[in-house]
C-alpha cells in the first residue's frame, strides 16, 4: 500500500474511534454528523506527510493532525452559517439540518476539542504547535472577514482577492505542514520552506476549488455546480472576467451579479459562464494556478530533505492539483 | 493599596495595551469594543490571587489570566446571540450593534486569541494550562447546550439547573483558580482543593446572579430588571417557586413563562415578582447560595497556603458574595 493511502486510512480510522456519545446529545450529535462526514482530510495528511518527510515518527503527529481537520471542520460549521450554505459535501449544513444556534455553539466545541487533541503529543513540542495553530486560526478568522467584508464591496481587485484566500486558505494548508514538520523536530529553517510550499499549494488549491464550482463534476463535487455564481460570490472567475470584460460583457456581469436568485439559479448560471467562456476565464485562472502550483513545488525543493519522501509529497500535491472534483 | 485593588490594576493596564487597530477592522473592532467594556474581571482576578496564594510570580500568570478574561468575553459574544440579548453591562451587545455573522467571527477570532495568550508563560506549564482551560472551555459550551435545552422543557429539576450552571459558569472560576496555582507550581492536591473552592462559589455566583437580575439595582447591573423573568428563563428563583407553587400560582407561573413579551414587560415581570414574594423566593434563594458559599470557604480553609494570603481570596469571595450589582 502507498503512503498517502496509509497515512489516510490511519487518519479515517483514528477519527471513526472518537466518541460523541456524549452528553448532551443535542451538542455532540451535530459534532459527530460533521466529523463522520469524511471530506478530503487534505490538512492532516499533509501533518504525517511533513512528520515523515523528516523522518519523524508519525504517531507523535497524529493527535495534532487530527487537530488541525477538528479544526478545519469547525470553521465550515460556522462558515456554513455566515453563507446560509445549505449543503456541504452533499449534504445538508449542520447550521440547516439543526439551526444556528446549534451551529454555533457545535461549532465553538470542536474549537476547544481542536486544542485537546494538540496537546496529545510530547509536551516539549506542545507550546511551538500552538503557537503554529493558533496564528493560523486567527489568520483563517481574517480570511473569512475579508470574504464576508468582499460581498458588500462594489469592486474588489486580483490581489485583495489574494490575499483573502492566503489568509482564508492557504495559511491553514501552511500550518498543517509546519506541524508536522515541528513534531518531526525539523531544522527551523527546512520547517519555513514547507510553509511556503503550503501557502502557495494553498493558493492553487483554492483556486482549483474556484475553477472546479463552475466547471466541475456536480456529483463527485457534493455543492450544486456554478453554486458561487448563484450566491454572487466573488471568485477568482468572476474578478478576473471583471478586470478583461468589455462594457457589454462588464454591464451583464454586475446585472447578474445585483440578481439574488435563489430559486433556478440555472439560468443565471449558464449566463455567466457564458461571459466566462467568451472571455477565455477557465484558462486563464488555469494558468495563473499552476503559476502557484509551480511555485509551490520549488520551495518543496529547495527543502532539505530525502528526496524519495519529498516524492510522496509532491505526488500528493499533484493529485490536488489535478482533482476534478 | 490592597491587593484585590492591585491585581485588578494589573489585569485593567494588560487589557488597556492591547492594540486592536488590526485589519480588517470589521473584525477587530468588536473585539476591541467588547475587552474595553470592563466588567468585573473576576477570573483574571483569581488567577493571580491563586498565584500569589502559593507564593508564586504574578508576572507568570499575567497571560494565562488575561488568556481566560478573552475566553469569557468569546462566551458572552456568542451566549448573546443564541439569547438574542440586545444589553450587555448597559450597552449593545456585538449581535445587537453590528449583526450575528460579526458576533459569530470577532468570538471565535476571541477564542484563537485566548490560547495565543495563554502561550505566553513558562513553556514547561504550558501543557498543563491548556489542558485545563480546554477542559473547562468544553464544559462551559455543554453548560450552554443544558441552558439552552431548557428553554424547550417543560419542567426542569433544581439538580438539572445546578448541574448546567456549574457546567457554564463554575468551572471557568474553578479553571481561573487552578491555572493560577500552576502558575506558582502549587502541589496537586492543593490545586484540586482550590478548584473545589472555585466549583462552589461559582455556584454561589451564578444564584446570586439570578437574584440580582430580580432583586438588584438596575442601574449598576447593567441588565433590564426582570430580564430574565421577561425572556421565561428558567432561573432558580423560577425553579424553586414552581417547586413550592400551589395550584393557582403553578397555573400563573406557566402562563407567564408561555408569553413573549418583548414590548413592555413590566407588568408580566411585576406580576410573577409578587408570586415570588409570596412563596419566599428571595430568602430561599438565599440560603442556597450561602450554603454553596461556605462549602466553597471550608475548601479554601483546608488548602495548604499562608494564612495572610487565605485571607485575600476570602475577601474576595466575600465581595462577589455580598456584591448588588
Amino acid at each position: 500500500m502507498d503512503k498517502i493511502r496509509f497515512f489516510g486510512e490511519q487518519i479515517a480510522h483514528l477519527i471513526e474511534e472518537l466518541d460523541f456519545r456524549k452528553e448532551p446529545p443535542e451538542l455532540y450529535d451535530p459534532i459527530a454528523y460533521t466529523m463522520n462526514q469524511g471530506g478530503k482530510r487534505l490538512r492532516p495528511l499533509l501533518t504525517l506527510l511533513a512528520c515523515d518527510l523528516f523522518g519523524g515518527d508519525i504517531q507523535k503527529a497524529l493527535y495534532p493532525a487530527l487537530s488541525i481537520e477538528v479544526f478545519h471542520n469547525f470553521t465550515l460549521v460556522h462558515d456554513d452559517i455566515m453563507d446560509r450554505a445549505p449543503l456541504r459535501r452533499g449534504k445538508e449544513t449542520v447550521y440547516k439540518k439543526w439551526n444556528s444556534d446549534i451551529a454555533i455553539l457545535a461549532g465553538d466545541t470542536m474549537f476547544a476539542l481542536a486544542y485537546t487533541y494538540a496537546l496529545k503529543t510530547d509536551a516539549e513540542i506542545v507550546p511551538e504547535i500552538l503557537t503554529v495553530f493558533s496564528k493560523a486560526a486567527i489568520e483563517v478568522c481574517e480570511g473569512q472577514q475579508y470574504d464576508m467584508n468582499f460581498e458588500q464591496l462594489a469592486s474588489v481587485s486580483i490581489d485583495e482577492y489574494i490575499r483573502m484566500i492566503r489568509l482564508k486558505t492557504a495559511v491553514l494548508l501552511g500550518a498543517s505542514l509546519e506541524i508536522g514538520a515541528i513534531c518531526a523536530r525539523a531544522d527551523q529553517n527546512d520547517v519555513r520552506k514547507l510553509y511556503q510550499f503550503g501557502i502557495e499549494l494553498g493558493i492553487a488549491f483554492q483556486l482549483k476549488d474556484d475553477l472546479l464550482d463552475v466547471y466541475g463534476d456536480t456529483e463527485k463535487f457534493g455543492k450544486l455546480s456554478g453554486g458561487d455564481i448563484a450566491t454572487n460570490k466573488k471568485t477568482f472567475l468572476y474578478l478576473k472576467a471583471m478586470e478583461l470584460a468589455n462594457n457589454r460583457q462588464n454591464k451583464e456581469l454586475k446585472q447578474w451579479y445585483s440578481q439574488n436568485t435563489t430559486i433556478d439559479p440555472n439560468h443565471k448560471i449558464q449566463a455567466v459562464k457564458k461571459i466566462f467562456d467568451e472571455l477565455n476565464i477557465q484558462n486563464l485562472t488555469g494558468e495563473t494556478m499552476t503559476g502557484y502550483f509551480e511555485r509551490s513545488l520549488a520551495h518543496l525543493d529547495s527543502v532539505h530533505a530525502d528526496a524519495t519522501r519529498k516524492d510522496d509529497l509532491r505526488l500528493f500535491a499533484t493529485q490536488l492539483f489535478n482533482r476534478t472534483y
